[in-house]
């Protein structure tokens, strides 16, 4: 034992969930988890330790070693602490390739850690939902992808309003920039180099750039009116292409289900050029005090490559985190009242009758499925009641010397006040009545 | 992307859960917290990575190195992953002390890593129940925390045939040894070292240490009859012992509840000799290949005292580990099938009938609260069928251009291979019926 008193505090970016907060978090990965299995998506996790070389592999070596907590063992194993579930999944896929049933829903919602620098929305430690269709190389999966989100969202209660889902495709912008940029494939990968930096850069750098690469004001023009078209109008430039085949039959079925009200179609969705092959998606919050992207995904080739020789599995997903997601909810009120309409009991305690005849009185009333707690406290009546009360008891049961004798119970609903006198054998009534 | 491939297997002591292990975990952890719940208990969490000096202030400082995952973080900050639940638990009581309600029916289902050679029951990565009655110094939160971990058990179906509650009492321990062997405090606290090695060392050398102590051999086999006592014998040696009555009284309110049967009194349990400081229990596994201690705990004092000066709260509580229950579970065949009873669609498809009308038939059917998923993949019946079987499906829909024409869908139940045609109106009611 140390002389000096420790901190209570948790380690930076991390945090303390005491029963409330948890409560909250159970709640809506509950949602979470009801919305996604509805839809036949089964959960799986992986351990939070990998070894480096996997995410070094994906990353390349400097952002890994950068970006994750990580270490030696004592057998000289470079091991990290998960900061995404992407390269655990992957390995888990390519370990049962053969034995897995393609194509696969999966999701996890797992903890992991990022070193990088707190700020409001990121934190080291946090909780990332990742759903994925695994096995499928058509827009169905990307659809259903797509749809899983908006069911979450909606699963929250939120509507059109609050949030919309932006749509692009690699495949497409690929193709419609060689097509108004007349270029080869290594020209047009030059040129999607700068588009992908163009709000990053002064409008003049993002010309300049352009033209370099052979662009003349008249197709920069048609660029930049991409950002504001419609689904149909950006895909009757390149109506061959795949990628624009892809997304109207996307934009269609999302119709079909009544859904596109939440969905429009943006040229500025890229999402990283050397990881995406088709769909992407940002999923925005619409207020706008906070109106940025709060997650998404798209379409990637190759999941397994780096675990198995020449084998190819394609993936679709996204991945949430928990923090995000919590600050929309709040933003917009999305958050009901967790103890209401909860039955929770508290059988409260005299000095004169037995310990025993409490044990049995709480015994009766779990098992009849109410959450029922004895008061094992300081005996003093008021402390009860204040402990029922800080503790979102909805009701506590009174029984002293004279309703043990009478035969009696006294029940008080903690919300109305109002306290109602009936037999003891009418107690598992009552409260099936309420509940 | 570098060119050797990398190992698909997860890191030595570690685990992947792939759907139907995950399926598994949530079944039991669920059994686990709706037992708890039900007791008012109430969850809480915290972060996976914490200050060493947590763990070193509790076990010393070669110890918390030896056997955590630890490093530095680039402020040097020396971290540790959590290797059990209490010191991050006694941090977050400590720094809310004045604004919690005590007593406190906590738990948490945290993962953890500890440092070990791997064998059967030990890995490096688990998951740990742990469940705490914080704030109560009396037997009444004993009580609690021992029915809970009955409560738990029976909800998986154990039986008094296939595990034993073992109960002993530390302050009974001390007070039972001072009346036979004569003892002042610090000379009982050297005649319970020797017991608590009785196991580990030859009986000529616990008999030698025993009288090196000054006790004769009439003390030694008194100390012995201890071990074959009845609560009631045991107690009486020494029935002013507060630990005594604690004992009696646990015993008499276990039997209240009809929860005797599970438990016995037993001399032998100690669990170490720092930690605990009044009742102290293990729950066995009765399968003669696997008679050992599964979990197990006691009451402990001082818990905040390492954050707060002069600050004193009691905690009586035990940690579960997912691993020792889940072979408990495999040994007594307590695992159901977690996939039967469970109604899940696979509609299926045929190229002749437009997608869209799939995708309505599927939302229907998510939106009457079924389970179901569309096909997305390759399109041969037969590989359809395949499919939902290795998938858990109970029922596929069929729908070919047909019967799309004459308004009807056909199910299959795939248990009992029955086919069913019915009118597509008819479809909710059909599943509605069997649910």
């Amino acid at each position: 034992m140390c002389a000096q008193l420790l901190s209570t505090q948790p380690y930076k970016g991390t945090r303390d969930f005491y029963p409330d907060d948890m409560r909250l978090r159970n709640w809506f990965f509950g949602k979470i988890r009801e919305a996604l299995e509805l839809a036949a998506f089964e959960e799986y996790n992986g351990p939070m330790l990998e070894s480096l070389e996997l995410y070094a592999a994906k990353s390349g070596e400097e952002i890994a070693t950068k970006q994750t907590y990580n270490f030696l063992d004592r057998a000289e194993r470079s091991l990290a602490i998960r900061p995404e579930m992407t390269p655990t999944v992957a390995r888990m896929v390519a370990g049962k390739m053969n034995e897995l049933s393609f194509p696969l829903r999966w999701f996890s919602i797992p903890n992991m850690y990022r070193y990088e620098a707190t700020q409001r929305g990121r934190l080291r430690e946090f909780w990332q939902l990742n759903v994925d269709v695994f096995g499928c190389d058509t827009y169905e999966a990307d659809l259903e992808v797509i749809v899983s989100a908006i069911r979450i969202m909606k699963a929250f209660g939120a509507d059109e309003s609050m949030f919309t889902v932006r749509i692009n495709n690699r495949r497409f912008f690929n193709d419609v920039i060689a097509a108004i940029a007349n270029t080869d494939t290594e020209g047009s990968r030059l040129v999607s180099k700068v588009i992908d930096r163009k709000n990053k850069v002064p409008r003049d750098v993002y010309e300049r750039d352009l033209k370099s690469l052979g662009l003349s004001d008249e197709q920069i023009g048609r660029i930049d009116a991409l950002y504001s078209m419609n689904v149909t109008e950006a895909t009757d430039i390149c109506p061959d292409s795949i990628g624009a085949q892809e997304l109207r039959k996307l934009f269609e079925a999302l119709d079909e289900l009544e859904l596109s009200k939440y969905c429009i179609f943006d040229f500025g969705i890229i999402r990283g050029l050397d990881y995406y092959t088709g769909t992407v998606f940002e999923v925005f919050d619409n207020a706008p005090e906070n109106n940025r992207a709060m997650f998404g995904g798209g379409r990637y080739d190759n999941l397994v490559g780096l675990f198995v020789k020449n084998a190819k599995i394609s993936g679709v997903g996204y991945g949430m985190g928990d923090v995000t997601l919590e600050n929309f909810l709040v933003t917009h009120n999305l958050i009901p009242d967790l103890y209401k309409s909860e039955t929770k009991v508290l059988v409260t305690r005299f000095d004169d009758v037995p310990y025993t005849e409490y044990m049995k009185l709480t015994d009766k009333l779990q098992a009849l499925g109410l959450t029922t707690a004895l008061y094992i406290g300081s005996k003093k009546f008021g402390k009860q009641i204040d402990y029922a009360i800080k503790g979102h008891y909805s009701h506590i049961v009174i029984m002293g010397a004279s309703e043990l004798d009478a035969g009696i119970v006294k029940i008080k609903d903690l919300e109305t006040r109002e306290e109602t006198e009936i037999s003891s054998d009418k107690l598992c009534e009552y409260f099936s009545e309420i509940k």
